[in-house]
């Protein structure tokens, strides 16, 4: 157990008070002291009853000033006017770390949350870590510590397994716990956060991630308090090796009403966080049952080396099946080597040899088949992972023991690959070969299913972090009053997004002088006014000019626009070249409460407009995370030179996205919205180019 | 049970002898006597072994002649040589039907087909319906009926339950069984069809449709082999108010190698059982846990009636999952009336009361709520369906009777009525709650989505089955030769499609002339040649082109075409009017190998080139499902009047693709592919046009 650990007092205290602690051993202020005596916990215990000498068999003392040693750890288990003078005792004794069952507090409106915030700051002033009001507390059964009434430990204590889980709810977290004991993937350490004063789930990830017998953290979240804390938390656990899955429940939608760019109404809080698990390598489940089956599968001792599996079969059906799943979850069937189909053939005339490897019912007169499967996949063909459907043969009483026998030897000879088997068998024979090294599960979808996501989180565990990203020495400021394309572009381009060239010109000689100097022989023309935000809909823009009319188009936009929005103040018109050909993109950035700045990115056109085929990542990123986003839409292949065109300038689209993030952070807070819409992306080789680009700053009222 | 039907001496018949039964009980040819003895099977059984008087002290006879009286049903579990002469006998003494165990047929190549053809023919002849060879057998547990060497009944008859079951691998239904007994939803009949040399899924189908006690059929398929056969029973099922649930496995990709219309290439054969099922109804489960849980869903005695669902729950974080679970799957939580949120909050001041309802822990101090809250949202609010979260509620030595009392109660107060519970409880708690009436989920979201499958499966048999097609008196013959574009458009047009306005010109006086009586300012002009497939390509195309241009552009394109093609023979060129305004849809008609012909729609574009968003349906179909059929693609929107545009006229596109699945179904074996691309579907009442059309006659090879 790590005592150096901030959360140390809270989780692994060498002396614990139980303030409210009553006799009976069946109410809610009884349960964890019975708990306590039947986990054996090896610290002091004190119960603190003013009623009683002695409580559940242990010495008790009327108040917490009367223990005569130190106390690390109190739990608060009394009612809520009581709850604030047992605090009080704490901070006086010098307690570290407290737990608080009771309710009343934020989630009853606005008293509670005053009250709240009165005992969260009584807690960090005392230097009190507090883990609640309102949760069900927590265990470390490493320990036998468990401060909590929750009803899984009401059958007796169980073992510690490998499996740590932070939940923010106590009664969803209950759930979870029964359902990882009946999926037999013991939990070792569980925390639940409640109305998180001071206590959040993030803090709960960093313990487990520095628990040297945890082998995966499993979380329950409703919502993320303190994004850097999250982040810091699951970074930490990367880099300890432990994978972090999660379910995020809910998904409000955006605060802002009357969004004027498409960025903001393209996002919903629910596809950022999507995006920001993706980002940080949170494995992200949606329901109970995947979260379970997730945990179960990162929870075997070892994780799948890659994406290669091998599938082997005792009846064809359960091989297409898993062959579906694969091509469904990105597992890769690689087939064997010509040699090794052939001797599977030389076994099994009738087998299929490709992978799934079917030996059909032949291992029923010839288990010994098994035997040799295994060998060849994992030994010559050299497969990191096999999925083996057995059907019911583990359970079967002529074959069974001989099934085990085999499959055990082959763990015990290949004891750094992944092996499952996908089976019906009871509880106690899973619980043998589970102990053999196996992975067991009943479904063979499941399987496969559940080890694709232990592949991924492998491979995010592999993956080297970010490098972190140069912010530029000088970064244009930006001007709080509202700013027009022109600047915004020009802010942007300093921040190292390029802009398409073009001048501003506020007469018709000056168009005409510009055109000249741009050298282009088509020009677009769009109107510059600080009161236009949609140019095209008001004939704000004219496209495919010959150089010689940019005069007269000069006099034909502003006489167009003056018809149509005769109030716009108009500056003048912005000169550029036609850039000729290119995939029309969206970037931009908007403000998340939870993350901060978070940048989107979409094709035009129909992508955005019909399909919402967007994408996000919390800013700031790098370049190889800007590529993994542009992969991630359904039209990423428009880019790679779909439809016979040529293909994009991936490269500088991915520096444009990175860069931009970059701003975005640096900038946080000092603007409302950023829009570049569209980037050109120009082929291969030419870069990319911001056409038109809109930047609120913070303080103004939308258009 | 259903004497009346076709299936009835296999499935329920009056004598039974079993060729090979053996003494001993634990053999693979001793197993049914014993299961038919321990399943009190009351009719006439003759074990026929010519070694011994009796078995399993059952009087045997030699041989089947031997058989005093006469044998409806005979199960032949001997091997290959024998198995013939069983066949034969049985065909002598008149039996109506046979299960044939046997392997070593159509599974095992060439040699084995040809054996398979000549049992399939005898039996025909013989007029025996045989279900196998290569299977596991089947069982009728509501009359004992149980020819099946299976393991799923070694451990004693299970009570016949409301979910019939019918499956192509015996190894794979043995499992769904096994996971189906542990669901808690019983299996009455299950068939296993093995070879499918005569008796295929669809007949187990068909005959459980016929089964008063069956409540829901679910299915293992890896192919289907007879069409018209699935078809018409999963009418039939639907006539009798069974949903049908099924697995089907595998995808192999199209057969066409070198495919020259998108048509091919755009489909996979898995895409098209997809839309086959949804066609005809047929519920597509994914895993075999869903399966089982829609199975489950499916056989509570009664079904959703409609989407509308409320949520109660003891826990803020379920409500918010199954909120979110609905949400994904088209669930409708209705929010409650101003009153009944009302009333809700007077009884628990923070409850959320708009629908999820959460009553936050309160009911455990006062689980009479949970009776108010039944009676308020079945009653009052009328609600179909609920699911209540209770956690461990029902499992709590307190409170657990009291939560049962209430729960039974309001189970019988409102009988009609969907009443799910996500709990947590021990199996013997869950069946107490299922025999009162109510379906007992663990996972909050699987009983959401469960649900929300069983919704779907209400509404399938609630629809008015498809009105018949009328297929027009003089459809337009087919010719077998090479057709060109305008050949192809004249055929559709008189199908029903309409096509722009166009003629053929061949000279450029003829253009010219052609231009003039269209009569429309600006034309396009295309190439028309036998030998050219991709007229764009190779410049055989213009457009925009001025009326008075006509005669110097058919210069033009047949200068750029011969250049380009010399080889190519010229017909002329096609002149139209160009219609504006318009969105561009693909309509596709390729021949499926079971399905037949099948209809493709997508957009044009990206949708089709770099989305493959594209769905399809089996012709002949009504407007009616041509509709859902547009209203299934990604890019539906665009349609409706995206992007400020006006809407598309789809009353006309649903129409053309009725029309097209019409002629298709009509001219079947006529042609090798059909497509019409783009057909314009031209703003709301303007109807549509198909502007180009590809037909290859069946005998042509591709471009």
């Amino acid at each position: 157990m790590n005592q150096s650990h901030p959360l140390a007092p809270l989780l692994s205290p060498r002396s614990v008070a139980i303030f409210g602690a009553s006799n009976d051993p069946g109410r809610i202020s009884g349960r964890p002291l019975r708990y306590y005596k039947e986990a054996g916990y090896q610290g002091a215990l004190y119960p603190i009853n003013p009623n009683r000498a002695v409580v559940q068999g242990i010495p008790a003392y009327p108040d917490l000033d009367s223990v005569p040693g130190p106390v690390e750890f109190a739990l608060i288990a009394v009612a809520a006017p009581q709850a604030l003078a047992a605090l009080e005792a704490a901070v006086r004794k010098g307690v570290r770390a407290a737990v608080m069952f009771t309710a009343g507090f934020a989630e009853t409106g606005a008293e509670g949350r005053a009250l709240q915030q009165r005992i969260a700051a009584m807690a960090r002033e005392g230097g009190v870590r507090l883990c609640g009001p309102n949760c069900l507390g927590l265990f470390n059964l490493r320990l036998g510590h468990t401060p909590t009434f929750g009803s899984y430990l009401e059958a007796g204590p169980e073992q510690p397994g490998p499996l740590g889980m932070v939940t923010q709810s106590g009664a969803f977290g209950t759930h979870l716990l029964a359902l990882a004991r009946r999926r037999g993937t013991g939990v070792g350490i569980w925390i639940s956060t409640g109305n998180e004063a001071d206590v959040q789930v993030a803090d709960g990830i960093s313990f487990l991630a520095d628990d040297r017998e945890t082998q995966a953290i499993a979380c329950y979240m409703e919502a993320i308090k303190d994004r850097d804390r999250f982040v810091a938390a699951v970074e930490r656990a990367r880099n300890n090796g432990k994978p972090v899955i999660a379910i995020k429940v809910g998904g409000s939608a955006v605060g802002a009403a009357a969004a004027v760019s498409h960025t903001a109404s393209l996002a919903g809080s629910d596809q950022i966080y999507d995006a920001a698990f993706r980002q940080w390598g949170v494995e992200r489940a949606r329901t109970p049952e995947d979260l379970i089956e997730i945990a179960y599968a990162c929870t075997r001792g070892r994780l799948p080396r890659s994406r290669r599996l091998a599938v082997m079969t005792i009846s064809g059906g359960a091989g297409v099946l898993m062959a579906d799943a694969a091509e469904r979850f990105g597992v890769d069937l690689a087939p064997l080597s010509p040699a090794a189909q052939a001797e599977v053939t030389r076994w099994v005339p009738f087998a299929a040899a490709r992978n799934p490897v079917d030996l059909t019912a032949t291992p029923i007169n010839e288990p010994a088949l098994i035997d040799k499967a295994f060998d060849l996949l994992l030994g010559r063909e050299g497969f990191p992972s096999i999925v083996a459907y057995l059907l019911a043969l583990a359970e079967s009483p002529t074959l069974g023991e001989t099934v085990y026998e085999l499959i055990a030897a082959a763990a015990r000879r290949y004891p750094d690959r992944y092996i499952a088997l996908s089976v019906i068998a009871r509880d106690e024979i899973r619980r043998r070969y589970e102990a053999a090294g196996a992975a067991v599960f009943e479904d063979p979808w499941r399987a496969v299913e559940a080890m694709a996501a232990a592949m991924r989180c492998a491979e995010r565990l592999a993956a080297p972090p970010a490098a972190p990203l140069p912010v530029p020495d000088a970064l244009p400021p930006l001007p709080s009053r509202r700013i027009g394309e022109y600047e915004a572009k020009r802010i942007l381009a300093a921040a190292g997004i390029a802009a398409v060239a073009e001048r501003l010109a506020t007469s018709p000689r000056e168009a005409e002088a510009a055109a000249a100097a741009l050298g282009a022989e088509r020009l677009a023309l769009k109107i510059v006014s600080p009161d236009i935000a949609h140019k095209t809909e008001i004939g704000g823009v004219l496209l495919d000019v010959p150089q010689s009319e940019a005069a007269a188009a000069y006099d034909r936009l502003v006489a167009a626009v003056g018809a149509r929005a005769p109030q716009a103040h108009i500056d003048g018109a912005l000169i550029s070249p036609m850039l000729g050909e290119g995939i029309e993109t969206i970037l931009g950035v908007q403000h998340d409460p939870v993350w901060g700045p978070v940048v989107l990115f979409g094709l035009g056109g129909v992508f955005v407009e019909v399909l919402r085929d967007v994408t996000f990542r919390v800013a700031p990123f790098g370049i190889e995370e800007a590529r993994r986003m542009i992969g991630e839409i359904r039209g990423a292949a428009l880019l790679q030179g779909a439809r016979g065109r040529p293909p994009g300038d991936v490269d500088a689209l991915a520096e444009a996205l990175s860069r931009l993030s970059v701003f975005a952070a640096a900038q946080a807070g000092r603007f409302a919205s950023i829009e570049i819409n569209p980037l050109l992306v120009r082929p291969e080789g030419l870069g990319v180019a911001a056409l038109d680009a809109l930047i609120l700053p913070a303080t103004a009222a939308p258009l």
